[in-house]
């Protein structure tokens, strides 16, 4: 491939960034095709322009000229579009997690396997430039090896009950990407999770089966240990932080707080909150994956945070919420077959 | 007026922000025209697309769409643009400085005023959100009447020998913004000015008659003092700090770190250097100026940093000039007639 | 009492700590006796000066002038020296952990409650500063009701081989400290303990059954989760952080820096690293903690960090052994008969 | 010497601070004598115990087993003192300022030095471990050759009025300590001074024709510049900054806080205040200095902080008066004969 043409299907918050910075910062690619678009998008579509909309993902799949797909369509949706563009032999970049459902996920890994797709699965925060660097300190050998990693991920507030009905819960929807984080740097296979969790917010929460508030051990083979504690509503804001501790160090990414203002009184010394949400604190990072995502096409490179890494991690956080609804440490080993 | 339709002159580094900026982030504006046009150029515009590409700013002037001009042509250039602009009424946003000469800055600042045009001077850092905060602390009286100003402005490279020829100096092009925000944050008039400097670097700046290492001390008529300290080479990048000491405490902004990375290892805690230059640390301030222009004209709003902002911050250098070559202390009424 | 009239046993690190800063700055109170004291520190006391020297504990506790008694000495003789301290009606200062056997510290709790003795446990860090403001953040309902509580806290290196054999390990002697801090912030009964752990440094520690690296969730009566990381050796010194974690924000306490002292070069910003060690963190803490106690006798107080203190601690620190040794979840009811 | 006896003459702040570093910390010293006790101060002498107590200062330098003098006396008395002290033979630790009068401060210089008597002048910050640190970055040459030091020193509250009158004003009294510690970093020599300054506070302090706040810029001899802002009066607290920029980076001291806490709300994130006033923030850098002076007596070594850098620092701050009260910039060379 000499220039990437995209399909995407799912214009949600995430599905827009994916589109915006595919037309405004990416050499090489271009979103040409759309499909399932919902009434509420057709302007926000019409004024930005693309090439084809499709009625549906299966008939966008006919379009030869696209070669790669973004899948940002809702979680139960994934499954389906995956193997109707593996099945077209499409590129394709996945909105994390890929299915709620660990058969399914296995399948769509060995199809992908098999069918030799490229296959990304869009852990965006892998490429966040502090993330990176905590990565490169890792693989540097400046802390020696990693013993103790602590993330802290809490947002500004839950989302919609309505959303949080079909997204797998606290565990597959929030905390799978800081499990993912968690190995990434620690590149070592978990063998045991433990999860104490509770609802303090909205008792509706409670009434899904789901949960506002956890922390999650993991254990990992060598006996390194990461510590995750995450909360659906942090009143003074998104909360990511990450901390790995080494025989040699620390090496860690902070809070980016929303502006460098700050003032002195009486009363002390008074900093800015973290950054806004999501969309604000990762935003580089949504760019970079997909510039990555579209280097590795173009060159044909293996794609690193592949089908075995969205298995991996759900995997994970299936374990975990197995573990807080049985009040007991779970071993992976107990999904093995 | 309904939209902005701009006629834009100089696509340097500063012209080129203006023009994206425009184009990908401004509603109800849009950049029509360009006016000396350089080879190398022709493919970056050609990539964007302009409407219109004029020999000459005169030419440009002619076409009666255009209702505002964005003036970033070298310094030398800016009143001959600036007078032909206001000849043909259109609103004009031109960048610092205004003119090297007082003489032609007072002309142009009557002429708009005698023409009534809307006329913006390029002082981005006014909207700067955290200086825009250090501002808004002062309005709301939350750190008391203003006492002490302290700003730390240290670029990570001097500029080529041939920008530096036409620049003006370090007083004129450079620390003016920083004399213009010491103004803006304390609203009183300045009385006199002592700056102390050498050059530390390219010996050749001396042989132009400049430096690159400056101390300049404000005192202001109600006989609260600014102390702006000024160097052209930063070891660690730019650095770009204020803080305002008033009865009731302290308002400042502090550097915007690269990332939110840092590492902890025997010998400390080590933390990411200053954000780039001003085309990164900036960027939310050229946006926002811009917008502001676009608002004022659309809704017929006064606009605060004006030809008498230009004019004062000039003078303001120009007496620190002075200081720094007759090894005294100047005060402003020597500038008066 | 007017005068509190302490016998001392046990002169090391801290014993020391504790008998300076009652000769130099404890009003009202003095060391007039000490018991047991070893060849070693014959010349360090005769420097000092003391009333009177005992061969042993018991003859020091004859001695009517005193009517206090502080116990540094091993922890195994722990239970000794309190049982005659109270059966000669001393007040009791004693070093954590009381002793490292649960059936001791029952029947010591109910000696000292039966024989109306005062006892305090030297869990001194809930009188630092820091830790105060913490716990008086949440008292004043600044953040809301907690909800996670973080606790990070690493030495810069293990204690000798000598001293593991009968510390009673990491949990029992060093974690112990952080338990109490947890309890002490949240108020909350702790209903389960899971804990990770192992060996990274050291094989010797692990062949004494021991670990050098661990962290512990506990889980309290209202769902609220504290997690805490524990190890024996950080390179970049001693590491005293807690963060506690409610609907309405933060209230925490970072690590005090060596100095103030930072540099800036083209790596980054450099500070300096956190305080010494324990001596050197909690100078302040040893000292207030007596005052505190001194305080209470002299004004007939209620002393609030008691046996029961010492004995929710040592439960929380054998459920937390019990868990890493058979990698489960335990209850705190498994140890209710 | 084998062993310091000291007389010391002013038990003002600063002279119970040295009479309590010698009693407490100090090894091979001890203050045996005091002169002129203030009736106040009987009963706190009589608490710690001194061997003799003098009426005058010159009956105490006749007794011959005091080998050295602490001069905390009011700075009127300073010269007297030292010139008794002098004849008597005995080494001479003096508070700054030496003496109010350039005159006297050139005879006693000339003495000292004529009588070769061992002389120190108290300029501890010097000492202070933050500091030291900064001066051994740049002796080490980490920031390479400063070329611009900026120091910012704020105290919490004016003094008394009564102090005032008689402390020689802003700039001998308060300031000569930033002086002292700008030339202490730099090593070199200072040409020219310039200081803006005014009233805020207190309008009884313009009538005693002193100040309140100030900013100096200092030019040293290879263009280097130093800018030092001065109040009596800072609301958040005692404010003590410094920050030395050379070709390679900054070193620097920042405030030492209060205490480690801080808390997180929807409002900021927010910082203790710096720590107390100079007793609380200088404690080290006051016990330091003596253990030099009495180290440099007992190994005979050459005091660095001596007669000259009182001289040094004292010219400084009477070109910064002169050039207040004349507005104008004042070169050193005018004091030169």
């Amino acid at each position: 491939m000499k220039q990437i043409k995209f399909g995407l299907v799912g214009l949600g918050r995430i599905g827009k960034i994916h589109f915006e910075n595919i037309r405004l910062n990416c050499e090489n690619a271009s979103v040409i095709a759309v499909s399932n678009l919902s009434l509420d998008n057709v302007k926000w579509i019409n004024k930005r322009g693309v090439k084809h909309i499709y009625d549906s993902f299966s008939s966008m799949m006919l379009n030869d000229e696209i070669n790669a797909v973004i899948i940002s369509s809702p979680t139960s949706l994934h499954s389906e579009h995956i193997i109707q563009a593996a099945g077209a032999g499409k590129a394709i970049f996945c909105e994390k997690p890929i299915d709620l459902s660990l058969e399914r996920v296995k399948k769509i890994h060995a199809l992908v396997k098999e069918l030799k797709i490229p296959f990304m699965v869009g852990f965006n925060r892998r490429y966040d430039p502090s993330l990176m660097k905590v990565k490169s300190d890792i693989k540097n050998g400046i802390i020696g090896k990693p013993q103790i990693i602590k993330i802290t991920s809490r947002d500004p507030e839950p989302p919609s009950m309505d959303y949080m009905k079909t997204s797998g819960g606290l565990f597959l929807d929030m905390a799978i990407h800081d499990f993912d984080i968690a190995c990434f740097m620690n590149q070592q296979k978990v063998i045991s999770v433990y999860s104490s969790g509770t609802v303090f917010g909205n008792p509706n929460i409670k009434k899904l089966g789901d949960l506002d508030t956890a922390i999650t051990t993991l254990t990992f083979e060598n006996g390194s240990i990461a510590s995750i504690d995450n909360s659906r509503k942090s009143a003074y804001g998104y909360d990511q932080r990450i901390e790995v501790f080494g025989n040699l160090g620390i090496t860690a990414s902070n809070n980016k707080l929303a502006d460098s203002h700050y003032f002195v009184d009486s009363n002390g010394i008074h900093n800015s909150n973290p950054l806004g949400f999501f969309i604000e604190r990762y935003s580089e990072s949504y760019l970079l994956i997909l510039k990555k995502f579209i280097y590795c096409l173009l060159e044909n490179k293996e794609i690193s945070n592949n089908s075995r890494v969205g298995l991996n991690a759900l995997l994970i956080s299936l374990a975990a919420k197995k573990s807080f609804e049985e009040n007991r440490v779970v071993e992976l080993y107990e999904f093995d077959n």
